[in-house]
């Protein structure tokens, strides 16, 4: 069975957004083995200086590359702004390409509220853009759990309820 | 008061999303006066021929056309896979743009699980794209509710909660 692990920045807090993660999450549990691993976030002082930010995004960025240090054999795919864009069918494809020629781990990476720094972005070459629009880190979660159960589905040739 | 009115097929029936999207219009009530309209959905038979199919998604975008008719001075707003994708602050400067020099009133139309008729996208030359991937459509609502609470933070110059 594939293993796909999220690492992420930042606890969820809303009830309503863990209730729906976790339904998705029992829905991919059919196809594969998921972890989700939550780095604690940086605190963020009222009106920080860009220097700051900058430290925090820095912070963040490098507890998420000691995780990945520890899974030298997974793939390693970025969620990022400038990476590339997939509909779902080319995703599907993409994650049932890396399972059968190149991992039986993938890791997704959703940064922090900041962004990654630009050694993580230089690290890893495998990005992906799920809208060019900026959403919480939170809904990102819920995008890729979404898309990437639709893919299960779709690798499966089984019909997706409507 | 900008007037928003969203109209989509099918109700919401999972209780976490409604949490959601109930937060997201109380946060975006401050901004403007939102509507969502949501039109009755067709029932697709299991095993629905593509014929069948047509004929239901020809129903339901029917039903859309008729609704905005209702609206003559609207601005009209398609989510479509194949629209024109923006980042968040190039969506907030549409929405701004239209409120200033367009209409008072957007409509943002977000069609059935089969989407909508030839009729009804090439009725509306306004088309926008929020990801290549297929969502659901409730999810879809959640997108177009969190990015329009966030372009009105961005033309109000407010910080947003990271």
């Amino acid at each position: 069975m594939l293993n796909i692990k999220i690492i992420c920045v930042g606890k969820i807090r809303e009830k309503a957004t863990k209730d729906l993660l976790a339904e998705y999450e029992k829905r991919i549990s059919k196809y594969a083995k998921l972890e989700t691993i939550e780095l604690e976030d940086e605190k963020i002082p009222a009106n920080a200086s860009p220097a700051i930010e900058e430290q925090v995004k820095i912070a963040e960025s490098n507890k998420i590359i000691d995780k990945l240090n520890k899974f030298q054999n997974a793939h390693v795919c970025l969620l990022d702004l400038h990476g590339k864009e997939y509909s779902s069918e080319e995703y599907a494809k993409k994650i049932e390409d890396i399972s059968t020629y190149s991992s039986s781990t993938i890791i997704f990476v959703i940064g922090g509220s900041l962004g990654m720094s630009q050694e993580l972005l230089n690290y890893f070459q495998d990005k992906i853009c799920f809208s060019k629009m900026t959403f919480p880190h939170q809904l990102m979660r819920l995008f890729l759990l979404e898309q990437t159960f639709r893919a299960f589905k779709i690798i499966n040739n089984e019909v997706y309820h409507k």
